[in-house]
């Protein structure tokens, strides 16, 4: 008699390598979407090609994901749990979530939310070309309709609120309730520190930013930063993108995307650390191949983004480290790192474009956002009120008058493709960066002089023994930081740190 | 009463739309492996990650063939044709033929294969650094073993031979009778016709080959040419890898790459063209998605590689083009064009490596190749008698003494990647290149003038328009020449163009 090999594997082995095999097509989803950025030919004709291969990677996916054999391992798993694998539990958790969410939103609502979402995209860019919020009215009053319609159908327990919901699916185990706690004391802080920075006589210079930066150059100094910090390009690609982005395609196929202008260096210099930090979180994730060891939420990411933007490369010690470097790869450009570190922090007052802002004001602007839909989601604004409530907060908060609607609610494309609670993560992102940039220090005391060294090492085993192998073992970044650095999201280390930064900056 | 959807369509329309879904993951397939050899990070742990990938999306395609609706649905639409269609009796006979021949290889042989192809692939190599071919005898015994189990699996009709189903693998409807019909033919004129060059005291000079040469600026001149021939950049790319291939993610993804060394031009340029005309092939076939729009055989696909690289690229006309873009590309280099054609047709009297062979000489290669195994095949043959017969064979043919194994019987990679009835399709490609130019210049007289005022564009729709279109709406290369030049594959042309041009040339 012969024991065919699946009859002696337990439910949960045949689970996990059923959701490996999951994953693999996923991660082939995500090769195929980078290639479409980056490397793919720009012709209509071959947009279209991909745009069929995608879907029908796509539907062999939502067939797996959806297969009833799936569920019933499930079950029996949860009824014979492995008790040698301690990461068993939390893997039969996070599946269960997953799939029970998936199964919940019906292939119609699914079909008309790709449908609609191309129709939304079309007439955002038309709004937005002819600065008019009123075109985009209809369009993004079906999107919150189809977003509150799908959260709806996702949640699993009826008493939790619509948007709650939605704000799971970017931040898990992170409520309205516990974010607008976090928001309202950065807001306490922020708008009177703004005011006192605005007001100031003193005004950092920005000269070092200004001239012509050869690109080719500015491409070999940003892969060498990057490198040293940490990415590692023996499992990783930098290309060019028109956005900036990273991606995965495993922890072992990490890929970024940089922009760079010749009239600055800047942008593709912090761009390129920016997406350092996402992609050395996602090559220190664990092999598993599973959902546990997948970036625990779209805060935590940003944090490590932030973590290497601002904390370090925002820091003096790092342009004492990268000022010579910068002075021998540019042509008449002789700075000291004092003049480099004013002129990178000097804040924009005027601006009116979130992804154009400072440090100081960037929060602001996401604080604005967060307020606006959790209004809409709770039907205490209509779609039609938008214009007027995000001019009038954006004086209040940033004391900016907004000239028009493309420099004003039009600006992103966040709402128009369904990221709705999407915008808070950016904000827990930056405060996260903070808090872990001062516990860090705590454990290695000589973080800044390192920095000054250029020896990033022990900050990037820090961060991976804190956060990157972690997973998704904790159910929200809350839990991740009160087990790993003893303390809940805390907003102080962040207000802390912009309240000293700009009070000597600005001499105010 | 609703009616659903499924319900609505034929089984000819189910057939086809589960077909195209099969192709699109065959064409993700075709991207991951593209990546693989040009963009993917080098690491083994990367490699790994890929292979699963593949591996994963190899077993969906493998699921979808092998789905027993898929067999239902193809008796259904055999039993009941659309009329409107005619494509459908051919699109039915190469499904059959498909899925017959797919479902006849058990998984248990295919994971043989698999697995048995890479420790072959590592003893090949082995073999061949250590320059015995006896460390290699083991596992290329196995390969033949197991590519005639898999034919003889494969073969539906029983009396047909196993190189006759190896040979159909790679060029359907071309049996071993015929190719050695026209084989023949071509030893018998190419042999003395080689002897008298080799004994000529005429010798062209290769001056002009030699040299430095900015590989950047070799880049953008090959980029001009290749695109100028008709490849469509707005559909594909051009990228460097280490083997010059052409891969295809559908007509409007088609990517090509080259490569290329600073101290030689030809290489470069010549491959460029080669690949060019792979992909201008496959940018021009149908787009159904169905096998029927699918290159109709690797001969086919070489004469298309082969009609620009040598009919177009290795005439004098071409070079009356191309020589002053030449000279201004590169630096002290100013030569005619018949000085140029004259290098770039100089014969390689002694070289014993088919890859590295020159259009005369390389015939003999694939003759002596597709030579020995056959007689394997047939057990003529051992595999341990392989280099005595191969170099006792370079002799006769070619006249060339080889110096060691990895010079002679272990420099090609095909057999132990089970490649066996692949090295035929060279020299039919060849010789229905040359047959294509002489019935191109029968319907387009003034095609040499063409190509020396760079137009090209007449060559390319005649192509398209007597070989691309048909995709695999013809069984066979011979039925293919037969219904569009109006005579089967004839190796006349191929004999007397060679004759021509090398008498000319050597004044012999």
């Amino acid at each position: 008699m012969t024991v065919s090999v699946a009859a002696t594997k337990s439910a949960y082995e045949q689970l996990t390598a059923k959701l490996r095999a999951i994953g693999s097509l996923q991660q082939c989803e995500a090769l195929l979407k980078y290639d479409r950025m980056v490397f793919m030919p720009q012709s209509q004709e071959t947009a279209q090609a991909r745009g069929v291969q995608l879907s029908a990677l796509a539907s062999v996916v939502h067939e797996k994901t959806t297969d009833k054999s799936l569920f019933q391992l499930l079950e029996e798993a949860e009824k014979d749990l492995p008790k040698e694998d301690a990461d068993a539990p939390r893997v039969l958790e996070l599946t269960r979530k997953t799939l029970e969410e998936n199964s919940r939103v019906t292939a119609e609502l699914a079909a008309r939310k790709a449908k609609h979402g191309a129709l939304a995209h079309s007439s955002w860019a038309q709004a937005r070309e002819k600065e008019d919020f009123a075109l985009f009215v209809p369009a993004l009053t079906t999107c919150f309709e189809i977003a509150k319609e799908e959260a709806a159908a996702k949640r699993i327990d009826e008493s939790v609120t619509l948007y709650d919901q939605m704000l799971d699916h970017f931040e898990p185990g992170m409520k309205m309730e516990r974010i607008d706690q976090v928001f309202e004391e950065i807001e306490r802080a922020l708008v009177p520190l703004l005011e006192r920075v605005r007001n100031s006589e003193t005004k950092p210079s920005t000269t070092p930013l200004e001239g012509t930066f050869d690109i080719a150059m500015q491409k070999k100094v940003c892969k060498e930063v990057v490198t040293q910090l940490g990415f590692d390009e023996a499992r990783g690609r930098i290309d060019v993108a028109v956005h900036p982005f990273t991606s995965s395609a495993s922890p072992a196929d990490v890929r970024i995307t940089s922009r760079f202008s010749d009239n600055e260096w800047q942008m593709g210099l912090l761009a390129t650390i920016h997406e350092g930090g996402h992609a050395m979180y996602e090559q220190s994730l664990g092999k598993s191949g599973l959902e546990i060891d997948h970036a625990l939420s779209m805060g935590t990411h940003e944090s490590q983004s932030l973590f290497w933007e601002r904390m370090v490369a925002k820091s003096l010690p790092f342009w004492k480290w990268i000022a010579p470097k910068l002075n021998e790869a540019f042509e008449s450009f002789d700075y000291t790192p004092e003049q480099l570190y004013d002129a990178v922090n000097a804040i924009k007052p005027n601006n009116c474009i979130r992804v154009e802002a400072d440090e100081l004001t960037y929060p602001l602007h996401v604080l604005l956002r967060y307020r606006l839909e959790k209004e809409i989601i709770t039907d205490k604004l209509t779609v039609e009120e938008i214009p007027a409530k995000w001019n009038e907060l954006m004086m209040d908060l940033l004391g900016v008058q907004v000239p028009n609607d493309s420099l004003g609610c039009l600006q992103d494309i966040h709402w128009s493709a369904f990221a709705i609670g999407y915008f808070a993560t950016y904000l827990l992102g930056s405060s996260t960066a903070a808090q872990l940039a001062y516990y860090c220090e705590k454990d290695i005391p000589d973080m800044y002089a390192l920095i000054e060294k250029g020896q990033f090492e022990p900050l990037k085993a820090w961060l991976t023994d804190k956060v990157h192998k972690h997973g998704r073992r904790y159910k929200s970044l809350d839990d991740l930081l009160e087990a790993q650095v003893g303390e809940k999201l805390n907003p102080k280390y962040f207000i802390d740190y912009l309240e000293e930064k700009y009070s000597k900056l600005y001499n105010c």
